[in-house]
């Protein structure tokens, strides 16, 4: 991975073409560039926080089936991809960061099957916001929403999208909102 | 560029599983997995015409917003990324069949300036399906097109797209259908 970039002042973010934006905002949703496509029309922004926020008001408009479909674009945790060092950069620092990158044998073989599961009865992977979860709590929460119904767990996952956006956006936009309003 | 792999029966792509199908089918519209993500929910397909039906229905059935959207992730013909050898290898291949990537100085100077005005009206990319037109075509089509109004060009470009992912497909999928029907 490359080192981290400075972050952007919301004003050069407002400042783009349509084409600097989509590039640098491709993988708020992972392998979604269409999202920062649509949401380049809505600038400018007042801060990273309304950014994030009109992500999240596009992701939260689509049809269900189109949630799904985004869904479909997130790798499975700790699996092939993961295995063959084949993420992306964004999911590589997040499964880092909850421990995923060393499981053990017998947590790798647990999440596998978990995975298998969920994905047979959901059509999509399992998505969390890893930055925010460790390997215990991600274990548990897969076991728990395997018991969801789909209409909860879609709109369950679309929820760990919006926060995992949250993150990655503060990696590219610094935070100049007020912390009084 | 790698070889041109074997073509895949549509019995194949039937049994493909969506984290398969999403890999392969990501670039049937340029940079847009999500399509693929949503239209693998209609398989099982009778053949590679209705898989390029499922892709163009999902296209059209889009917000006029989210079509511009997908006309933004396209990139200019013969433009920043055709020079720094930075497209997509299905652009690659859709440029070098219409004579776009050996433009004189002056044919590549009228096209950027024909794009420059149509991006400032139109608010994305002049798209059109490079493999059934050439350079002469493509830059009288966009001295066109410019004339047109927002929500009729929004629909030409929407139908390039597609004429384009039709294209794709057949480099994928082997066509199967009965000529007969």
């Amino acid at each position: 991975m490359a080192s981290e970039p400075r972050l952007l002042t919301i004003e050069e973010v407002n400042r783009m073409d349509f084409q600097e934006f989509v590039e640098r905002f491709a993988s708020v949703f992972e392998h979604t560039p269409l999202a920062a496509a649509c949401v380049w029309a809505h600038r400018p922004f007042q801060d990273v926080k309304l950014l994030h926020r009109a992500f999240c008001t596009f992701i939260r408009d689509l049809s269900p089936a189109m949630k799904e479909g985004v869904l479909r674009c997130y790798p499975d945790l700790a699996g092939r991809l993961a295995q063959q060092g084949a993420l992306s950069d964004e999911s590589t620092k997040e499964h880092k960061s909850a421990g995923l990158l060393d499981l053990t044998e017998q947590e790798q073989r647990e999440l596998f099957a978990l995975n298998v599961n969920y994905k047979r009865k959901f059509t999509y992977p399992f998505v969390i916001c890893a930055r925010e979860n460790k390997k215990e709590t991600i274990i548990r929460g897969i076991t728990a929403r395997l018991s969801n119904d789909g209409p909860v767990e879609v709109e369950v996952g679309i929820g760990e999208v919006c926060k995992i956006a949250g993150h990655r956006l503060s990696d590219i936009v610094a935070d100049n909102s007020n912390p009084k309003l």
